[in-house]
């Protein structure tokens, strides 16, 4: 993929709807780095459907990639693998709200939590994120409520990140850096 | 916020999604003009969630913002606040829209009205408005009619304006200006 | 539209979501070419409310205007129309991604006939599509495919396409060429 932007140092974000290329965008970003890279997956396996998607996308990336999988200790995961060395993907944010949602925790508590890791971190680090605040406002409270965590999270990773990109049909916008 | 734009003569329109980061960036704009602010509010209160949403809002302006609620009669509004000297934020054109359905207003003459008002304005005005057209096509028949007159007066004010900005995790990106 | 991008060669992919103006944008693109301009409408007419938006749509454009409605065979449409001396306007991917689905049709087989058909064309083709991945996940099952269905074809005729443009309130953002 001639022309497309290469992993820079720091903390990228990858921000973008369903399907608009986001994941495969942020992996060839890790890939493309010389780093040894490391998938950190953050969906829980509630029903098959969700695990033909993780598998789908698992047989896309090639043997190179270390995958750990951490649907809530995020931060800690992140401390102990964005070394020098290697390059993190985190894919992705807007499942762990959706995660930390379910478990009842404190979103505000463990989003600081997160920017915290994310300062002390000593390699790049991409995080996937999804943009879902650009339809209808949802008729339920649960999904609002989720837009506004999702939003909101975004909103802080972004402005702490030292690059972000916006996808949208697989080509990237660089919004930040 | 270094690097971030600034306000301009004339009519900005300030797009978005749920929790882009909208209002902020806009309050941002009018708060570091040097003008008078003055905050026009179009939401109609009816429940407790909406409440919370707008103390929380309010909370996050300083106290030398002026506000002017006024859910109906943005035209009139505009024409006696947009003065020499004054920067008027309205926020949001989408909750004005919303007021119009469902005061079975008719929504293209009173769209037709606000720009002739946004024509004879003599401050510079920011209007923050949702982008709601960028998920499924809604089941219901009225969600779609609000997306077709949001969507349509949203190209309307951004053929009119000399400034639109999209924003995106809180990051701005200038379409027009 | 002093300002507006022209028609390039081979293929452009015009984007967006529901009433962002994609249409009238892809319209003025084919109709300032100097060529004979082609209109392919993929909608199937189901209700009074669909027939309304063609019929609205349809006002909007000129005389000069040649229609093809075609809401299968995209394929062939396209390498008979797509000659030299013409421009076709396909509006819209996404109906036609819907038709494939109600049809029970196999997405993939055709998608990739599509881009054969848009590789061999000897004219420019202006495809628009909707964006629609950019809100909350859908409820239902069927929704989700569909969002799965329109997402990568819209990656895929984007990695293809010459140019791609983004529209938002009627304001494009080039994303490629």
């Amino acid at each position: 993929m001639t022309g497309e932007p290469a992993l820079r140092d720091g903390v990228t974000l990858v921000l973008g709807g369903a399907r608009s290329g986001k994941s495969g965008f942020a992996e060839r970003l890790v890939a493309g780095s010389g780093l040894d890279p490391v998938y950190v997956a953050t969906a829980q396996i509630f029903d098959e459907e969700m695990r033909e998607r993780i598998v789908h996308h698992r047989a896309l990336r090639g043997a190179e990639w270390r995958l750990v999988e951490e649907h809530d200790a995020l931060e800690s995961v992140l401390l102990r693998e964005a070394i020098a060395g290697q390059a993190v993907l985190v894919d992705c944010l807007t499942l762990w709200v959706t995660n930390l949602m379910l478990a009842e925790a404190d979103i505000r508590a463990r989003s600081f939590a997160l920017l915290d890791a994310l300062g002390a971190c000593a390699g790049p680090v991409v995080l996937v994120a999804n943009e879902v605040g650009l339809g209808i406002v949802p008729d339920n409270k649960m999904a609002r409520d989720f837009r506004d965590h999702a939003g909101r999270l975004n909103q802080e990773i972004a402005a702490h990140a030292d690059t972000v990109h916006f996808l949208a049909a697989g080509l990237p916008l660089t919004l930040k850096g």
